[in-house]
């Protein structure tokens, strides 16, 4: 039975998307609209309290959490498709180092400026400049440290790509693309290289023909 | 070799002491004074660019992040003391989310309340009232998707004590304890229930006799 993975066309779920499709898993989507409130739905909220996407169903079995999705498969089929966790426990300890990373220290600061440059448009909620320039102040030492990661191993928890690298993909293409922020990447050499590393994978750019953005 | 565990009195190391205990895992510990700036210091940002606590060194292997050095060692000796990530891969998939759902949604808003109403009169920083009303509130929310969860099921992950639930605690004890918004958790029957559940583990009471609180 295929696995289905709400709300394809947003970013969180982009995760899990790409995920599956390098774990040769198959799925199919249900597509909604949280411009007309589908994710307050009770029906949806039923199944996911927070009212948040991704959520997947799998026979019997629903999961929420995107990082949390992501993981379940990767460990679930571990031999099938790409290892994404890497060979050894010790490979898996700094996968989930930098999958926390990502978590904590870069998608804070990234999060608020979708939010507050792309998205404050749309919703015609409040677009806050102070809120954008420190968002910006802290991805870029968030990114510093990235580069002095990268200039030592190819993949952030070391020579092979992993969840942690995977987990960037949704938001960074955000900033490469529909932010115009580029230079963020483009001004740190190894970051740029890891960049264009992993946003070539044939994965992500099934995932981007299959499901465009909603902005 | 004995795990070093840097900042033993701080919260969020406090996650790492307890997963240690339960795993019958020895460990030694390495004091630092935040508030002296020791995790500023340039040979500490060797081992941990971000400046933050905990950071865990066993033998030549370094691991920060305290969610996923917790994740690293209830794998590692998954068969060693308390099992804390459920029997099958599904059960570690509900572990999985609601360690994401402590770390996205339960931990901002506390951190905050910690932040603002505990930390800022000793660092001199400003305590913003809008900051802790809202919070307050926030967190509010939440106890109520955790108290539906919880009268479902004895433990958030399932009817077994995980990562999950432990994960909790040390923010959870600042918050019925030094800040003294326990009525929180008191007002919401089935997560006091679970409240005194997990922080009655011998496990915990033995980290909070070892490592006091700075504050």
């Amino acid at each position: 039975m295929a696995v289905k993975v709400y709300g394809p066309t947003y970013a969180s779920p982009k995760r899990v998307l790409m995920c599956l499709i390098e774990k040769e898993i198959d799925f199919e989507v249900v597509l909604l609209d949280i411009f007309k409130g589908d994710h307050k739905d009770p029906e949806f909220l039923k199944l996911q309290p927070f009212g948040q996407l991704p959520l997947v169903q799998d026979g019997d079995y629903t999961l929420y959490e995107s990082r949390a999705i992501i993981r379940y498969y990767a460990e679930k089929y571990k031999s099938q498709g790409t290892d994404l966790l890497g060979k050894t426990i010790e490979d898996r300890g700094l996968v989930e180092q930098w999958l926390e990373v990502e978590a904590q220290h870069f998608h804070p600061p990234i999060y608020d400026l979708v939010l507050h440059v792309l998205f404050a448009p749309v919703l015609g909620t409040p677009s806050d400049a102070k809120v954008i320039r420190e968002s910006e102040e802290k991805l870029g030492k968030v990114l510093d440290i990235y580069e002095d990661r990268l200039s030592k191993s190819k993949y952030l928890a070391g020579d092979f790509f992993s969840l942690a690298d995977l987990s960037h993909l949704p938001f960074g293409h955000y900033l490469m693309n529909q932010m115009k922020k580029g230079y963020m990447v483009r001004d740190r050499k190894h970051v740029s290289a890891w960049w264009d590393d992993i946003s070539n994978r044939p994965s992500w750019n099934r995932v981007l023909q299959l499901y465009q953005y909603p902005i």
